[in-house]
């Protein structure tokens, strides 16, 4: 499918695709894409197959089959699925009962007539930006194979990027959506912290964690995120009288130079475009980290005392200094994040929307996983977030958009911005997301000829 | 003064008394009283003075001076008032700047005519059920000097029982309004958390810290709390018809007889009322404990590192050890704290007001100053909050109120119990405690003689 997902369902609903054949097709593809790219950790072939053929008797009854009727997605692998055990890209909860019921996000886009094909990559318990998971194996990034497709739901992105699924969930906390999008080329959504609910996904550090949809387009994000939250983002306004702040300071630098031009070019189509420049950024992100790492570390606790040697090496050392926290630290943390949190309620007084880079620059080789921060080459795994981190501390949404391709001319391979406005306001937000779009400013195209790049 | 506030502060308005008069009448009682029972830390005879010349100047010229024209009130020793150093019961911030202006209360109780005329003790830091102040003093009970007056906003409830005040505000974290108002036969309200502003409040544990008013009836607390609260408490329902439910298991253990049967007879009083009890209070009070040390400690850790020497010990010794706390242990307790949220939410779907004891009896003597629980003498400081301490935790309003004297024979000291109401139902849960005032159960009256008490 290369429409919009409401023009498909709207083909769907019509009675002019068989759903069933369509599922059919995607499975074949997302099995022959797994292999290439190792995005997936469950197919759902029977599942999908069941739910296309209700739909296609529905749909021949005259049944009202929903906005995403016959649009085939995939979870990462912490959303409950009906069933299956829900492993969080682990082995250590492999034991545990099968998954009695959906997660409620999973349940809404199934009665809106979508169907769930695969659970996805990612990194183990949701801790690391690469997707290099040692039970499950490393996703590759479907622009380049050599490279990662970040983390930690790089198996969600790069099966958008590959072109093998429409769409599909992520979660993150702190850039775990936003991350893999932006090394992907594909779009994503962290919303509003509390608009999307967390019933069955398999939590990480609970008071950051915000589940979130991948998909090739602005208003493909829009479709399945009204969804997700159960309304309407329709925006009443005038996308051209947004209001709009570059980051300066802290997001401007260390970025590649396509990176930075290509924020100058999108800056300079805005036309009230002025640079915000956010205080105190690194204490901000030292917040981020030092809750995640606490409440991380308080989940696994019992875990990490009883079975330690079950866990991701990397994953687990980073879980037991989390636990090992004081929290005097923690508190003083989250009294930073209120600051903050007021501090940007203040700056959306001013400005509509501020724009940022998602990441320095684009996805680090696999066998050489670093970024250059301040003249130095850092673990990517570790700080990939370097941009996204200080944002969730807000709670505010965010959009994850790639830099259309006439201005990655150098790199040639995608780049990732943030686009980010107040609390629940998603709809302006994906208006000038969209309005961009039209613009030819944003927007990536899905892999192809990746093979050929396999070194 | 023995009208009511409302009443009052009409004479005033009407012309009828001269709150310049009254002010320096208040003043007098008020500096000999504290001879007596060691309630204020600071007179304000100045300040109070000028604005009572400037209310009567008013009145002369036929404006409108507010609800609470004229009436005096102290405040707890970690209000700001405009050029006071604000020290919280300590000398460790003795050498602060002086506050610029007034926390944002006292503000609003000036602007509706109120005058302030004392900063009142309490335990340092707020930290203690006793108001033993190592630096000002121990606040004497003024319905027998002999025993604790509670805390730690022990100055508060003490000044309004001795009828030196008509009311007083105090703050409570898991407490501290309740404990003092039932050991000195007062009424006390904790509100709805978040619902009164604590701009310019010395915090204690931000995340449970709420500050109210005690007075000496539910009307009086009425009055009060409208103007801190900035809205209506007006209850448009009918008194009658309020579903009620009384604690048992945790809430009806180790209670004096007078206590016991008190309770038994306002359930009696009530034709609705059924039995609730609530599962796991003893986790939900360590978790009160463990999260009051861990946002205490971080507080006042720089200056514990700096200058340890200069708290009183007993308080230094709790945030020294909330400073230790591991920050999975204080996770584990918010996570406690959710699913108890929860649970009284849901509560609250099938009562309208909960009935407890506030105290396990009446007030500890100063030279004894234990408590019996589980048939063991353990500390009032610590434990004076059993009651108190896990319902703070649900963020919800709670009035506490004295048993009527003809409820307490065999005690003949006041007894309180808390009324507790689902979020933001002041106005329902105080027409319920008036309506029970009406009935002779409630309502304790000042201590006049209490002199002839000293052994």
């Amino acid at each position: 499918m290369s429409e919009s997902i409401a023009q498909f369902a709207a083909q769907i609903r019509a009675g002019k695709i068989s759903p069933v054949q369509q599922c059919m097709q995607t499975l074949h593809a997302l099995e022959a894409g797994n292999k290439t790219y190792t995005v997936a950790t469950h197919i759902l072939a029977e599942r999908a197959l069941h739910q296309a053929q209700v739909l296609e008797r529905k749909i021949a009854a005259g049944q009202d089959v929903g906005p995403l009727a016959g649009i085939p997605f995939g979870v990462k692998d912490l959303f409950d699925v009906a069933g299956l055990v829900t492993t969080a890209g682990s082995t250590v909860l492999q034991n545990n009962p099968p998954a009695l019921k959906d997660a409620l996000v999973v349940s809404r886009l199934c009665a809106a007539g979508a169907l769930p094909v695969a659970t996805l990559n990612m990194d183990e318990f949701a801790y690391g930006f690469a997707t290099e998971n040692a039970h499950f194996g490393t996703t590759l990034n479907p622009h380049d194979v050599r490279r990662l497709a970040g983390g930690s739901s790089g198996g969600s992105a790069a099966a958008v990027a590959a072109g093998l699924l429409p769409f599909t969930l992520g979660s993150d906390t702190n850039g775990s959506i936003r991350v893999p999008a932006s090394l992907c080329g594909v779009w994503g959504l962290r919303p509003t912290q509390g608009l999307v609910p967390l019933e069955g996904v398999y939590p990480f550090a609970a008071s950051l964690d915000v589940i979130g949809p991948f998909a090739r387009s602005a208003a493909d994000i829009q479709s399945v995120a009204e969804v997700l939250a159960g309304q309407s983002f329709a925006f009443e306004g005038h996308a051209g009288s947004i209001r709009v702040g570059v980051l300066g300071g802290w997001f401007a630098q260390d970025l590649v130079p396509d990176l930075q031009a290509g924020l100058e070019m999108i800056a300079g189509a805005c036309p009230s475009a002025r640079t915000v420049t956010l205080p105190e950024i690194a204490r901000v992100r030292a917040a981020s980290f030092v809750i995640t790492a606490a409440e991380g570390g308080n989940l696994h606790l019992n875990r990490l005392k009883q079975t330690p040697m079950a866990y991701d090496p990397a994953t687990r050392d980073r879980l037991l200094a989390g636990a090992l926290l004081p929290a005097a630290a923690v508190i003083q943390a989250q009294r930073i994040r209120t600051w903050f949190r007021h501090l940007m309620h203040d700056v959306f007084d001013t400005v509509d929307v501020l724009i940022a880079p998602a990441t320095v620059g684009p996805a680090p080789l696999i066998d050489q996983p670093t970024i250059m921060v301040g003249g130095k080459a850092v673990s990517a795994r570790a700080n990939l977030g370097l941009f996204t981190q200080p944002l969730s501390l807000a709670g505010m949404p965010v959009v994850s958009a790639p830099l259309a391709p006439q201005l990655t001319p150098n790199t040639q391979l995608p780049l990732g911005i943030q686009l980010i406005a107040g609390p629940h306001k998603e709809n302006m937000l994906l208006a000038f997301a969209q309005e961009l779009e039209r613009k030819g400013l944003l927007g990536f195209p899905v892999a192809h000829s990746q093979h050929q790049r396999v070194a």
